[in-house]
């Protein structure tokens, strides 16, 4: 059922192509706009306060990263948040780095008390962070976290009234009642700097084309953790397979996703 | 005779290397970077409004991309793009966007009207607006068209004073007057993020080693789109296509530009 | 001896797997990130003045690059060095373009004088101007040098009392007293933008699991220049070689790195 809607989801994010607008950091902003093109969707990044709340209002969803965290960026982030959450856009936040310094956690908490976040995506440190000091954040890498993850997405998700993505090994999607695993994916994906960042790019895609954001984002983990495990057949390294995760998923037919898809209701361990 | 001019300039920019100041967006940052090194030019990126006249003064060309503007970065295109008139360096200007927002919208009329720009290089939908509302822009990409693409890239031209250059499947050059088309291109281009910003810097590279920048422009496109038809005949997606784009613009030999280019005179449908 | 000693950094840099945090350009960040990463190390990028003291008190080497330089970045730089420095963290600086604008020199002078700079990466032009006016400087790119490679390194090191890394055909790793060459490489790491801001970031890979930096920087080098030997036998040109740098790099064995370093010590020509 649930690749079934997959499927359904990609080929909608194909045919209506929504304008992903990004306020993303500059390491990965490269990546995050060619794998939202490869995804079917149109990126644009623009991050001038002079213009952001223009220019998210003609987009189908907004990502907001604080990977390259500045207070004029949080400024912008929250104009264009409010007139997202005016028009009903909905908007991605990705807390990269929450938990490493005072500045990423309080500005990532900032943004959730402010603004209407559709889905908050980030590694266990940093949700583990968000959740209430049970996560450590190193650098920008998850270190470690006190409790068991679906839990801690649990507690989270109900703190802050939002969809709650714990990127992992296997990715939980929980809204606070109702919790899925997406099982797709490939080991090279944390070999490679910036996997986190696209798979928010790929999560605004199918929101953009949704209104059920539980499942336009285990569609979104699904679609984009299958091409890693395609990608993954035929690389040497993680370059190989950065080249070859792009290329499989523009590849990516509905039809595999529809049969590959591994998202399942979680019960509990 | 144009493939005989394109291979000549090419051997031109290998043998001068001429130095090509950018003031870009972030997001295509590394690709122009890494273009222009294909072409056989050098790269150099500043912004800083405290370095750029001095750095500009070296150059051979100056390419301004407004693809993530901010008021900070206009001040610096306009210190550069001054010195760079007063040094009769050439000026390429890829308005990014121009007609997504206001701000990129009067901030491209705003450095057409205050400095000599040699080279306005856009998509369609851009090209449009900047003639006079005949064009859509959603993003940063071109949604449609008012009108014949040739005709409003003249009118643009003559309003601005400028040549201007309207990318896509065909390609078209026009100082006004004259009007000249390019069909060298592969449609994995557009699949592609960067590439309008890559043709801007193998423009500006072009632009360094001549004084007709109607000949230059059509080069550079014949040079680009031929390095991309090569590119299309070995990729399997938008990122193997990427890879080989840059390989082949780095080995394509003047012999084969003089043999393939595909530029002609253009004198209405 | 040289390759045990490259060997062993090497497999600690991939078990202790130090932070390595960066404040640097926009035009190479993702290389340095994937770089790093490559290494085995765990790249953090952060340049808000408002964190980077904090980020770089986790860190296990800070390396500053000013390849797109602005007054606030070197405030940032200014501020996470000196916490650096009370934490006996090593520091790389990365004087890109040194030479090439008044900012660049007299910025990358005057963090030399405020901090206690571990490392001072740069190409021959770069270390001549800032070994007083012996190099000459084009954009980011080494134009000439005025006397022998190797005196000009050891008299910039002496100035300033640091080790300085020369790059090049043959690297000259030297802090004033003992100089070592490092001729691994291959000639299509100069046809690629960013190689040289990657090397800086192996550079503090190594450095941050050492405390002898002229032995933690040849053998970065050595394991750096290798990958790129090993990458162009199956390069077909800049961009294919990149993907098969990082590939290699990632997958370099430390005993190939004892086998194939090329260190030396250098006793004059």
């Amino acid at each position: 059922m649930y690749g079934k809607t997959a499927s359904e989801l990609l080929t909608k994010v194909r045919t209506e192509k929504p304008l992903v607008h990004h306020i993303t950091n500059y390491v990965t902003v490269n990546d995050c706009a060619n794998i939202t093109l490869c995804t079917g969707a149109s990126p644009v990044m623009a991050h001038a306060v002079e213009e952001v709340s223009e220019m998210v209002s003609y987009a189908g969803a907004l990502v907001l990263n604080i990977g390259t965290l500045s207070p004029g960026q949080i400024k912008s982030m929250l104009v264009a948040g409010r007139r997202a959450n005016e028009l009903e856009i909905p908007v991605i936040l990705d807390p990269v780095g929450a938990g490493a310094t005072k500045l990423r956690t309080e500005s990532t908490l900032y943004l959730l008390s402010e603004l209407d976040i559709s889905v908050l995506k980030g590694n266990a440190g940093e949700i583990g962070v968000l959740a209430g000091s049970k996560g450590k954040v190193r650098g920008v890498d998850s270190e470690s976290i006190d409790g068991d993850a679906a839990d801690i997405a649990v507690e989270c998700a109900e703190n802050f009234e939002t969809i709650v993505v714990m990127s992992g090994a296997t990715d939980i999607v929980t809204d606070g009642n109702r919790t899925l695993t997406v099982e797709n994916g490939h080991e090279m994906m944390g070999k490679l700097s910036g996997t986190g960042c696209m798979a928010a790019s790929v999560l605004g895609s199918f929101a953009g084309v949704s209104e059920d954001y539980m499942l336009s984002s285990a569609s979104a983990l699904a679609a984009f953790g299958l091409a890693g495990e395609k990608a993954g057949m035929c690389a040497n390294g993680p370059y190989s397979f950065r080249t070859a995760l792009f290329d499989q998923l523009y590849s990516l037919k509905p039809v595999e996703l529809k049969v590959d898809a591994k998202v399942k209701e979680y019960n509990g361990v």
